[in-house]
C-alpha cells in the first residue's frame, strides 16, 4: 500500500466519522523528538521521514509542515503522496490551526489523537477554531485503525545510572523540585517528557530511537511519586532505589484514569509544552502552567557530569579523528558509501569504552546530499565518495560518561575558491561564536549573529537556528538553551545561557544541487569574571577533532582567528593524538599544523 | 530653599491630604524625553538635572530611579537632599510600584499627577498597589502648590516645515494614519506626543528644551483632525494648511474636557505608552491599544528626507571637524573649559546654512567628568582642558536638513597604553556594528553584541544601549529603532529593524573616576540583496567627522577593521574637507591618514 492508498484509507475514515481534517503529527504521548516505531504514524501515512513535520489530510487536500533542515528531503519523499510541503518559517506558510481554520467549513470537525498532541498545541487549535464553531474531536486515533501491522510498544529493560555519572541523588533532585512545586503554590507536579522523568529518577532505557529513554510518565507529590511504566522493565536495582523515594509504580496507561481521579481541590503544575493535550483535557483540579522544574536542572550539568562529558568527548573526538583519517585517505582506494561510512562512524565509536549507542541517527551526506541539510542516506540514495567534493558527517555518540554531538565537513581531493571561501566563512562563524564573552543575562538571540554574521555577509544564510543543548544520555536537542536569532513563540525554548549547559554551535552554508557545509563543535557555559558589570560567561570548547585544513583558505581569517584555529589545532593533537596508531597520529599532525 | 526644604514642605502637604507617597517623573503632559522650564519638577522637588529620572517621596522616605548613564551624576546631585538613588535595570532594584507597596501601608494613598504619568505607569501601578488596597489620586500636582515662581507654559510660535524637507503633505500622512486606524477598527485616535503630532502636521516651534516641538494634542478622526494648541502659535500659513487638511483648532487643555465628551459607541486608538493617565481616565468609549502609527512611520525616513539628512551630516561633520581641530591645536595654548568649548562647537554649528539649535544639551566632558557617561558642564563643574586626557564631546545640531547626534573623543596630548587600548576597542566596536549585514526581520537586540563584544571581551560594560533611532527635527531619541541587548519590558521600544530608519551606533568605556570613551556615528537602515534568503539590509554611515588617529593602536585591529577605518576617512576627507579653511584641511589630511 503506497501513502495516497494509505490517505485515500484515511479520508474514507474521516468520511464516516464526519470528520474534516485530521491531524497526524511526529509525536509519542509524550512529545519526544525520536519515537519509538509504534508511534512513527506520519511517517506511515506520508512517507515523509524526517524527524520533524506534521501532516494534515483534508477531504481533498493535504499538507506536511516541516522546517528548513527538510524542504529537500520533503519535496521528494511526498512526490507522490498527493501532500504539499508547507514550509514553516518562511513568510507566508499559514500556522497549522489558520490552514484548518481556512479549509474546514463552519460548523465542521478537526480530529487528532490527543495523546500525540501537546497541550499548547492543542489548545491553540481550540483558540484559533473555535471562532468558525470547528469542533474538535482528541480521542480519535484512526491511523491505528488502518495500520495493520503497527508494531507493539518496546518493553526494553531499563537501567540505573549510577551517581558517578550523574553526580546527584534522586533524593536531592526531588527536594530541588519539591521547591519549585512549592514557589508555584503546587500540591503535585505531572511529568509526561521521557527525559525530564529519566533524569529525576536516575534511570534511562532504550524505548525509543537513538534517546536511552524508559516510556513513562511520573506525578511528584510532596511525600511520594507515582511512576507509570511498564513494570517488567525495571530490574530489582531499579526498584529497590525507586521504593527508597517512596516511588509507587503503576502501568503505563494507567494515569489517563488516575488523573481524572485526582482531588478538585489540589493544584497541579504541568508545563504546556510537555504535557499531552488528552492528559491535560483530564485534569480536574487546579492547574499552575510553568516550564517542567527539571528542564532546567537537567540542562545546567553538574561538575561530575562536566567532568564525564569532558571524557566522553575526547573518546568521541578519536573515533571522529580515526574516521577522518579513514576517509580522507581511503576514499580514493576503496569504494565508500555514505552507508558504509555511516557504519564505519558507529562501528569506531562502539570500540570505545563505555559505548551505549549512537546518540542519534547518523548523518552522512555527500556533495549535493548535503545541501538537504538533515539528509540521513538510504538504500535508495546511497552514494559512492568521490574526489572533488565536500563529505558532510553529523553524528554523535551516547556513552555513560555524556552524549555527543559532532559535524565535521570533509574535503575529497580538491574544491574550487568559491567552495574553499564558504568552508572558511562556516569554519569562522562557528569560531567567532565560541569565542565570546558576555554578560549573565544574555539569551541565545543576542549571540547568535556571531555566527551567522560571516554567512549574512555573503549574503546566504542557513535556515535553522544555530544551536541547541545537550542531553546527558536524554534528548540530543534538549531546551531550553539554544542559538537562534528569532525569538520563538514557545518561550520554553529560551532561557538566559546559564553555568553549564552544554550547546552546540553549527552554523552552514548549503547550495541546493552543490553541496552543504557544516562544522560543529559543543561547549560548555562557564563563569568567567565577576565584577561591578555583573557576571561575565564565556565558552568552553569540549569537542576535539581537526576541522579540515583542506577547506581553509587562511587569507580569509583575521591574525585573531587563525591564532584561535592553531590554538584549537595545538589542543586537538595534544587530546587525541595518544588515542590514536602511530600512522593515524603522523596524519592527525599534519592536520593540525598552523595555518 | 534647598531639595530638603522643599521636600519638607512637600511633605506638610502630604501629611495634610493623607498621602502616603508622592510620584515625581521628568514629564510634561506628552511623555517628553525634555520638557519646558515649567515641566521641570522632578528637578525643583531633589535637585538632579539629568534628563531621566524619577522621584518618589514618602513620609520617611525618598528615591530617584534612573538609568546607568546617570549614576554618577545622581549620586552628586542628590548628596544633600536625603533622596536614595535606585539604579534602574541592576540587580534587586525595586520597580517604582514594587517599591511603593512595599513601604505604603495597606489601604494608604499614592499620588501623582496623572497628565504627567503615562497610561502604561498608570495601570502597572494599580496592578501592582490594588492587591494591598492602595488607592491612587491621580488629580494632585503638589508641586504646582509649593513652587512658588513656577515658570510659565512656552508661547513661543511654531513654523510650518516645507515639502521639500518633509517629503511628504499632511494629506498623505493622514490617509496612511487613517488606514491603520481602520485596520484596528477605530473611529478616532487620540496621539498626545509632541512629535507624532509636529510630524503629522509638519510643523515645529520651540517649547520644550532643545526639539523643536510644539505644546499640543490631536485626535483624528476619519474626516477630521481636532488640534489643541495655543492658537497665538500658528501663523497665517500654518492656520492656511490646517485648514486645507480640515484641522480645527481648540484651546490646549480642551481636550480633557472633549473626551469626556466622546460617544460612548465610537471606538479610540490610543498608545499607552504615549498617553498620559489622566487622558486615558477621562476616555469614556472603547479602546483599542497600539502604538501610534506615527511612529514606525515617522522612524522609516522617506528618500526626501534621507537626502537632506546626509547634507546636514556634512554641515554638521565640517562644524565638528572646525572644532576638533580648534581644540586639538588650541587647548595647550589658550585656556579652554568644558564651558567654552560647548560654546564653540554651538557657534561652528551656528554658522552653517540652515541651522536652527542644538538638537539636544552639548555634552562636553573632560577626563573624569566623561566617566558620568552624559555629563554636561555648569559653572560649578567646569574644568579646563589639558594635556594626558581624553574630551569626551556628544552633541549635534537640528538644521532644516534634518538633526544630528555625534560623539567624538579627543586625545589630548598623549596618553597611556591602557586608554589606547581601550580607544581601539571603542572605535573596533563602533564599526562592527557599522559594518553588520543580516536579514530583515532583525532587531536591535540581534546585533547589539557586535558592537558590544569588544568591551565584554575586555570585561567590561556600558550600561545603556549601544544606539538609538534619531528624529528629524524632533526627539533626539526617537523609538522604536534602537540597539540593547536585553529586550525591554516596553515592546514599543522594540521594532524590527526597518528601511529608512536613522540609528546611532555609540558603545563607550567608562572608567569611574578617569575618564569615559565614547565615538558615534549615525547611519541609515539600507535595503541590501533579496533572495530566497530573505531581504538583506545593511547600514550606511552617515556620519563623517575624523575618529582621533591619537587614540588608536591599529595593532589592536584586525586587516578588515582597518581597511575599514582607512575607507571612512578616505570619504571624511573627500566630503569633509571642502568645507574647511586650508589650515584646516591640510591638518584633516593627517588626521584621516591611513593607518
Amino acid at each position: 500500500m503506497n501513502a495516497a492508498e494509505r490517505i485515500s484509507r484515511l479520508r474514507t475514515l474521516m468520511a464516516a466519522k464526519g470528520i474534516d481534517a485530521y491531524v497526524v503529527p511526529t509525536a509519542d504521548f509524550h512529545q519526544s523528538e525520536y519515537v519509538g516505531e509504534h508511534f512513527k504514524a506520519r511517517k506511515f501515512i506520508s512517507g515523509f521521514s524526517g524527524s520533524y513535520g506534521t501532516v494534515v489530510i483534508t477531504r481533498d487536500d493535504g499538507g506536511l509542515w516541516t522546517d528548513g533542515r527538510y524542504f529537500f528531503q520533503a519535496e521528494n519523499e511526498l512526490k507522490d503522496s498527493g501532500i504539499r510541503l508547507m514550509k514553516m518559517f518562511v513568510k507566508d506558510t499559514p500556522s497549522i490551526p489558520e490552514f484548518l481554520s481556512d479549509c474546514v467549513p463552519r460548523g465542521g470537525t478537526v480530529a487528532f489523537d490527543g495523546r500525540v498532541l501537546s497541550m499548547g498545541e492543542g489548545k491553540e487549535y481550540e483558540a484559533v477554531l473555535s471562532p468558525k464553531q470547528i469542533r474538535i474531536h482528541y480521542l480519535a486515533d484512526l491511523i491505528g485503525e488502518i495500520w495493520e501491522d503497527r508494531p507493539a510498544l518496546s518493553d526494553k529493560p531499563a537501567f540505573f545510572l549510577e551517581e558517578k555519572y550523574t553526580g546527584e541523588s534522586t533524593a536531592s533532585k526531588l527536594v530541588r523540585v519539591r521547591k519549585v512545586m512549592e514557589e508555584h503554590g503546587a500540591d503535585s507536579h505531572i511529568i509526561a517528557s521521557l527525559d525530564d522523568v529519566c533524569w529525576l529518577l536516575n534511570i534511562r532505557g532504550d524505548d525509543i530511537d537513538f534517546f536511552p529513554l524508559v516510556l513513562s510518565y511520573a506525578i511528584v507529590k510532596m511525600d511520594s511519586v507515582e511512576l507509570y511504566v511498564d513494570a517488567s522493565k525495571l530490574d530489582g536495582r531499579i526498584q529497590a532505589e525507586l521504593a527508597g523515594n517512596q516511588v509507587t509504580i503503576h502501568p503505563y496507561n494507567a494515569i489517563y484514569e488516575d488523573v481524572k481521579a485526582m482531588n478538585a481541590s489540589e493544584t497541579v503544575l504541568i508545563d504546556p509544552m510537555k504535557i499531552n493535550y488528552a492528559l491535560y483535557k483530564n485534569i480536574p483540579c487546579k492547574i499552575v502552567e510553568a516550564a517542567n522544574p527539571t528542564i532546567l536542572m537537567k540542562a545546567m550539568k553538574n561538575e561530575t557530569e562536566l567532568e564525564n562529558i569532558r571524557k566522553a568527548h575526547i573518546k568521541d573526538g578519536a573515533a571522529v579523528t580515526k574516521f577522518m583519517h579513514w576517509i580522507k585517505t581511503r576514499y580514493d582506494k576503496e569504494p565508500i558509501t555514505e552507508l558504509s561510512a555511516a557504519a564505519k562512524i558507529t562501528e569506531l565509536r562502539a570500540a570505545q569504552e563505555g559505548y551505549i549507542r549512537d546518540s542519534f541517527e547518523p548523518l552522512c551526506a555527500f556533495a549535493d546530499h548535503a545541501a538537504m541539510m538533515h539528509y540521513s542516506p538510504s538504500e535508495e540514495t546511497d552514494a559512492a565518495l568521490t574526489s572533488g567534493a565536500f563529505f558532510l558527517n553529523d553524528t554523535g555518540g551516547g556513552y555513560y560518561e555524556g552524549s555527543t554531538d559532532i559535524t565535521r565537513t570533509f574535503v575529497l581531493g580538491s574544491v574550487d575558491d568559491q567552495m574553499k571561501r564558504y568552508f572558511t566563512a562556516v569554519v569562522r562563524a562557528m569560531m567567532r561564536l565560541s569565542r565570546a564573552r558576555f554578560l549573565h543575562g544574555c539569551y541565545g538571540y543576542n549571540l547568535d549573529v556571531l555566527a551567522r554574521g560571516p554567512i549574512w555577509d555573503l549574503d546566504l544564510d542557513y535556515q535553522c537556528g544555530t544551536g541547541h543543548g545537550v542531553g546527558y544520555l536524554a534528548n540530543v536537542h534538549e531546551p531550553p538553551a539554544g542559538f537562534r536569532w528569532y525569538v520563538a513563540p514557545d518561550k520554553n525554548e529560551h532561557h538566559q545561557l546559564e553555568e553549564g549547559m552544554v550547546i552546540t554551535d553549527e552554523p552552514g552554508i548549503y547550495e541546493d544541487g552543490k553541496f552543504g557545509i557544516r562544522i560543529e563543535n559543543e561547549f560548555v557555559v562557564r563563569k568567567g569574571v565577576q565584577n561591578k558589570y555583573g557576571q561575565f560567561m564565556y565558552f568552553e570548547t569540549i569537542t576535539f577533532a581537526p576541522i579540515d585544513l583542506d577547506g581553509i583558505d587562511p587569507e580569509e581569517m583575521s591574525r585573531d582567528e587563525r591564532e584561535w584555529l592553531n590554538h584549537y589545532h595545538e589542543q586537538v593533537y595534544e587530546k587525541i593524538g595518544p588515542h590514536l596508531t602511530e600512522d593515524e597520529r603522523k596524519w592527525l599532525k599534519e592536520y593540525t599544523r598552523p595555518v
